[in-house]
């Protein structure tokens, strides 16, 4: 049984690998929600290679950490990649710019540091957010969609891990910032985005009490100041 | 021949590849130093998956980018990464928490944008710089100084592409706050550094002109008024 290790909450990064197992069918226990947070921090308190942050997971003994290497190892055993080397290599590829993406999200409303406040970062988070908005989040957004347009509304050659994180992109994204996603002009990831909702178990996931609301304590935070005009 | 695509002038992220290129023998192409800016402009213009940005490499026609992908995919046929499975997964792992450090130490002189330059976000930078040394820049260090530790000087079980970067990290933190560095205690991570440099092929690279020397224009860049006091 897979153990996914994440605080309890929030969708955030675990939310990637949620994903990734729900879709698959593969049984896991999201570990925080169900015992509490003290077997994660035990987990990152033992000697030796351990995971600097949350999310992890336990696979029979094996502990990764990072959600792109996670994803990396498990969407084989999901049935969640294609099987060729190259393909698998551009997953990655496009998993890591997804990586790069929420950095860049979580930096709009902590510019600053995440030791600090939203509120004590405010004028520098709107600053940021206006950059982000205008160049960044247009960049990003035109690269994926590219991808996706050139292989016929999937990432990859076949469905795979990464369409489901463009999903939950897409869906984060929309929470966080409703009007500068209106002016996106991103009708295949729109499509990829509704053809992973209605996937079966992906559907039966949204409807049910594991997929948490967006909130204002994860990656994706919708301040409305933050927005596009 | 490995083809290396990236911006000439600066070390970069492009640095990561070529140590373990360098450490491994392997011969490359660092193509805009050779042939100019011109070639990469045109595989970044072709339809279809390409690079977001780079540095990314072209072998044998396989076009992948972001670093920690590149080096998974080229350290097993470089000799620099264990065969199992498990210990390529925590080189991956590893790595991408250098991706991670290398994004916020080019945000403590970017915090704002990158589409702005250092002088019209000093103010934001110096805030940024002097919670990162606090906080964040500890935080790393020490996690991949247990690692190190706890497995004698190196990073995995045996010499890696994670060492080559430890070598790089430790380097350019040194050149960019040398004063906040003086001030870490990280006994394996320099011990790791020594070595590496003191590996015959590492050693002749950073001795030739192929070895850029650290500037302003990299992630690491050293600006006096943002390092400790």
């Amino acid at each position: 049984m897979i153990r996914l290790y994440y605080w309890p909450g929030l969708q955030g990064r675990g939310e990637f690998i949620r994903l990734l197992l729900e879709d698959a069918g593969l049984p896991y226990v999201d570990v925080a929600r169900v015992e509490g947070t003290a077997p994660l921090l035990a987990v990152m308190a033992r000697p030796g290679l351990t995971p600097l942050a949350p999310p992890f997971v336990d696979v029979d003994g094996l502990v990764l950490a990072q959600v792109a290497n996670i994803l990396h190892f498990l969407a084989p055993r999901a049935g969640l990649v294609p099987e060729d080397d190259a393909s698998r290599h551009h997953a990655l590829q496009i998993q890591m710019t997804v990586t790069d993406l929420l950095a860049e999200v979580h930096d709009t409303h902590h510019p600053v540091s995440t030791a600090l406040y939203y509120e004590d970062q405010r004028a520098e988070a709107k600053q940021r957010s206006r950059l982000f908005l205008q160049r960044r989040l247009p960049k990003f957004l035109g690269w994926f969609e590219r991808i996706a347009s050139a292989h016929g509304d999937v990432m990859l050659g076949a469905h795979s891990y990464v369409d489901l994180s463009m999903f939950q992109i897409i869906a984060g994204l929309r929470f966080a910032f409703p009007r500068a996603m209106a002016q996106q002009d991103v009708p295949c990831l729109s499509r990829i985005h509704d053809r992973v909702a209605a996937r079966p178990r992906v559907a039966a996931y949204l409807a049910s009490p594991r997929r948490l609301p967006f909130n204002n304590n994860g990656i994706f935070r919708h301040y409305p100041e933050l927005d596009a005009e």
